[in-house]
């Protein structure tokens, strides 16, 4: 036995995680190895509360302390817009810029079907439910604008304007400080389609 | 509070860990929260044990589960040469090889004054110490071919040359599968300067 079993153990655990391969794994463990006991455990005890605190919004499907996320209860929000999210993640990155004040909707993923994440697989269902308990007026598709998230986008428009909602998509175009120049050519005809007015 | 507190808690614990920075953290916490309770115990569990269950080897500093390591206590490994190495990830790289049947000696990082790192900060008087307790007829030194790791060895080396010890180490050179057209100056100069027969 090369690797003393404790080690190992770690390292199978860790590269578990995505984009951790054998080799990061095993130099985080050596690292861990070398760390403070306490700080060990203190990683540890927060991996557990992770679990056990936390859970996703009965509603949107947030990370949540409550049964109801603290965006879905707080009364200040518009209560008449869904932001749709692929992840949580989307939504903390989308209240950073404190441009948003409506609610949310996670997916969970989008419809990609070579990964076999068909809209079963999806919180798509619970979206669409959500318009005869609250009264909506428009949803923003804020998906990756990738493939599957244009796949997406366009599979819940025709699911949500027979509703009469009124269903946009948050704009795709050149980042703010990149340059024209090297900007690839999908992103540049992007932004000169949806040029608007100044 | 933008970020549930337990999650907040986990994405600082794992940003402590080095070349995770707070977005891949943040990352890391997000899919933990999506993954089975039962595998984020099992990590926590494995890095409690990882922790409680090795210890550094007495004699070489390398990991382990007993006080002396397990090369240390193998009658079959070649008593009287020690590799010298940085950290023990080093160790487990040379044993792949299968090239290798002496002792080691970790060191626990190289000279560095810059980062404050000093002769007091690695295991040099250890190392010393072993070459009266056992019968040493060499000392491989296998360091990190950089600044920190050639001002070490030859600092090591004038420690070590007093006892009538003979001194090596591992050969720098152009790396196997690798084309010399796009080898580094440097490489390519110890590779001429340290040729060998055919």
């Amino acid at each position: 036995m090369l690797i003393a079993e404790p080690l190992q153990k770690v390292i199978d655990e860790l590269s578990k995680l995505p984009s951790i391969g054998k080799k990061t794994a095993q130099r985080l463990a050596l690292h861990l190895l070398k760390t403070d006991v306490n700080d060990v455990q203190k990683l540890a005890e927060a991996l557990i509360e992770l679990k056990h605190k936390l859970q996703f919004c009965k509603v949107c499907f947030n990370i949540s302390v409550e049964e109801k996320c603290a965006i879905c209860s707080n009364e200040k929000r518009e209560r008449s817009i869904i932001c749709v999210v692929e992840d949580a993640g989307d939504i903390l990155a989308i209240e950073k810029t404190n441009e948003y004040r409506g609610l949310y909707h996670v997916l969970g993923g989008a419809l990609s079907p070579l990964s076999g994440i068909g809209s079963e697989n999806l919180k798509i269902k619970e979206l669409i439910s959500r318009f005869s308990s609250e009264k909506i007026s428009e949803v923003i598709i804020a998906l990756n604008p990738d493939t599957e998230g244009e796949t997406t986008a366009h599979y819940l428009a025709g699911l949500i304007k027979p509703f009469g909602i009124k269903v946009t998509r948050i704009a795709r175009g050149l980042p703010i400080g990149s340059d024209i120049e090297f900007a690839d050519e999908a992103t540049i005809g992007r932004a000169v389609t949806g040029r608007i007015d100044i």
